[in-house]
């Protein structure tokens, strides 16, 4: 029998009103890049850190999506932020001097989606009417945190991806209005370990937590993956998102149209760009969705849109004491009334 | 004006229907020892490592929960927690093993009380009728995460608490129930930063914080402490409550009741343990809560509560940066009806 708990459909209409993306010039050049609202240097600048790079970046991203939103910090209900980083340092700090009342999320990559959706439904609960979703992450920072400071000049092995220097945020509330980008619904994961220990090799460990999420969400809706105009995981990368796709396929769920995609492939040109089998980071999905696939959606290009966040939920405490990588995916539904 | 923003009082009944509460024989000495369920060795054992040891706790405690709640994993909606460790690497390997959707939260000490909020907010919504919220410490992964591994044997300092090891978890649902302890409202905390940088000092870092939210919170309920039978803070110790308190009486609140305490020095005697200010980490103010403040309530004897998580947002890179120390306080309100 199908797991239907944790999933839900918004009765309130909850609307998508804007977004901002920030990220360096390698996003800059890829197929999302000139949706972002701003190129940023992952350079270290005047004694900063790269962890301080990151947390500029995160207050720079959040206060722009106010100046869009002509929203000051006294008009948002709450923030909801997270990042790779120890303790989540990036959002801690970068969003201390905005005055909204703030929740703090560890969902690794599944973040920004995390964010989304206890915003939306916090929105529903009536607790706040309106609230920003966001997250960060930073290529310097991460490969310190995770695996090698650059310094060392590691080799990337095959199935490296590669992280996202850039934060997105979304500002989302209550509304009345019959047309918009709405959040329509989302769907909790349920942490899966594979038993995958190699930190190489994220989107191997993250990939059935996805397909499971995908498949639980459509047997909710009662829907095919061709009722959508995009389902896009994030962040898999190349061998991850095949290997989902193989997991949906050997279910029964057909993707004629086309419409899975992954966030790290979206925001990259793998082929031409030394990025590994695709993006990665809670920068990734959260870049990826506020550039490209909200702007898609406002265009009508796109009108159906699964996002489904996927977070590797290791330390770097954990691979050293050679456990393996458990997963989560996290589901939010998007529709586009033009 | 005062600031009412992700303040809520919950028109469901939200039941806190059981908890359990794990610690070591330290905390069992302290004054809410005898109400602990099992006490636990923080040694390690067999090639254990400290991580897995707190792992194995935080997995026991939700175990022994399940168990006297007389739930299965498919009858609970959501699991909320986190720790203090890297990436929270505790409750993502410690909740792996249980079938339930899992949400990730990180707000330091704060943690147990950010997931009983989102958590109520969630039942409010309508998307899940149940949810378990847990968080862990540990002091010797504590130590070596955010000061010295234990091993270097460096001494305290006056100011210094010790991080709590053991976890607490609740489980709360959706009731029709006249009777019981009862989830009544919550208060999202802002973050501050008092420009604090010495991370053993960590309760002043943390005071302001919780002045702010039970000030915003006591105006917007239009009530004073003495309406309460005990106003817990956790986990500011004898330093922050103290602080906390002077801000407290300077704007006017009196605590003539005598209901204000902190969860630090309610799991400790700090006169005769060796233990600084008292207690710290996030699973201070959830063992506190989920064995002394709840047995007292459902005894009759603590009859209206306030729950105050207090978090100190730093990470190890943040402070060897020379950044100073934000935090952040949610509240959650309790009744007992019996």
């Amino acid at each position: 029998m199908a797991d239907y708990r944790s999933i839900m459909n918004f009765t309130k209409k909850i609307k998508v009103c804007e977004t901002s993306a920030f990220a360096t010039a390698l996003e800059g050049k890829g197929p999302s890049g000139k949706y972002l609202d701003a190129i940023v240097d992952e350079k270290r600048k005047d004694g900063q850190t790269w962890e301080q790079n990151e947390i500029e970046t995160v207050k720079q991203t959040v206060k722009r999506l106010l100046e869009k939103s002509e929203k000051s910090d006294g008009d948002i209900g709450v923030l909801l932020g997270g990042d790779l980083m120890n303790q989540c340092t990036s959002c801690g700090y970068g969003l201390c001097d905005f005055d909204i009342p703030y929740l703090g999320l560890y969902g690794a990559c599944s973040t920004f989606a995390e964010g989304l959706l206890i915003g939306g439904c916090l929105v529903q609960s009536g607790f706040t009417d309106s609230a920003v979703a966001t997250a960060s992450s930073h290529y310097c920072t991460a490969e310190r945190q995770f695996r090698f400071p650059l310094s060392y000049g590691v080799f990337p092995q095959g199935t490296s991806q590669h992280t996202v220097t850039g934060c997105g945020a979304a500002y989302i509330t209550e509304t009345q209005d019959e047309k918009g980008i709405f959040l329509r619904s989302a769907a909790t994961g349920f942490v899966i370990d594979r038993g995958i220990t190699n930190a190489s090799n994220m989107g191997a460990a993250m990939s059935t937590a996805a397909a499971d999420t995908i498949m639980r969400f459509l047997k909710h809706e009662d829907k095919t993956l061709s009722h959508y105009d995009l389902v896009a995981t994030g962040d898999l990368g190349e061998i991850g998102l095949k290997m989902t796709k193989d997991m949906l396929y050997s279910h029964g769920y057909d993707d004629n149209k086309g419409a899975l995609n992954d966030c790290g492939l979206l925001i990259y040109d793998i082929k031409n760009q030394d990025v590994g089998c695709g993006g990665s980071g809670c920068g990734c999905s959260a870049v990826t969705f506020c550039s490209y696939i909200y702007d898609m959606m406002k265009k009508g290009l796109l009108k159906r849109v699964l996002l489904i966040g996927t977070g590797a939920m290791m330390s770097p405490s954990s691979l050293l004491q050679g456990m393996s990588i458990p997963a989560v995916a996290h589901l939010v539904e998007f529709e586009g009334v033009l």
